[in-house]
């Protein structure tokens, strides 16, 4: 059986995306089954072009953003959503809307990015989640 | 034996708590046993009527906050509390005040909302905490 | 074997910070072994010398921060680091920095304070909680 990693991304800060892109690429070189879960601003952060804008940053951090997102740049570090498209490539990675946050913020499935699978509900994620090894709020 | 899904209530703004409280009514909705440890701002999130005055948004996102107010408001969504005491009724949830926060805030059992059963420590939640299935920290 | 807790420490908030130290140090108490991964403003927060000054408190709860800060003073509450050191003594407490983090922040280990062990990749980290009982993002 494989083993799985769940994600479950509420927020939609850039930092906290890359941190679970991180993740979610570290879990598929190591074979796990990844499951992503998009719910409320990480939900938004998938909103059909909103990743091309999106330089939200933790405003706990604020002051540190300008220094991240420079040396992000002279490092060409990938995006968070070329790392996510990457670990789709190598290994099992899903990426799921929460049904509950569409319904409230009005959305279809259309609305968000080509990379997110399929719309599903929070109980049928947890009955997954809870045959895994890892599962995170991020 | 009943599988366990365990969550720190660390944050007290609206958004997390509604998180909270839709993971809590679907782990309960699966049959799992649920348990919430309320710390910090999570604890006061619970002192008695603070539920029902409390509009506090993760401020990374607070510019989406009076949409989503206003979509929770127009589709009458349940409240969190409403969430949580729905989610007491059908399933085993349990809601826990860690005693390092009650003693840091000054506060005693019923200074807090009824539906806090009881005062218990981090190293009692952690040792349950690590029986179950799925423990989040949100 | 020994059970194991992972934390992946990604906030450098003294809230959250006093958070993750209580869980590592109940969870030493409780005999488990436990894995903190530091990384983005959690691992800038290990930056020598820079938990002296660290006032940082969430932005979402800042107009609590003078009163909880003042508590712990009064109540001489032990600071997260005198936790870390804390759990380090009584139990089996690793810290690690990672990798990509210590490359994008242009950071060495002699940057770092002495508390932190060695610096390690995302996917040995992941490999490792994945065998543990819990896994938090914090």
């Amino acid at each position: 059986m494989q083993e799985r990693m769940s994600l479950i991304v509420f927020s939609g800060t850039v930092d906290k995306l890359m941190a679970a892109s991180i993740l979610a690429t570290g879990g598929a070189a190591m074979g796990l089954e990844v499951e992503i879960f998009l719910t409320t601003w990480g939900l938004e952060a998938f909103r059909k072009d909103n990743y091309k804008t999106n330089m939200r940053v933790s405003k706990d951090f604020e002051n540190y953003a300008p220094i991240m997102m420079e040396q992000m740049m002279v490092k060409k570090v990938p995006s968070w959503m070329e790392n996510l498209k990457g670990a789709k490539e190598v290994g099992d990675v899903k990426v799921y809307a929460c049904s509950m946050a569409m319904e409230l913020f009005g959305m279809k499935l259309e609305d968000l990015e080509p990379i997110v699978d399929e719309v599903t509900g929070v109980a049928t994620f947890v009955e997954r989640a809870k045959e895994g090894r890892i599962t995170l709020f991020i």
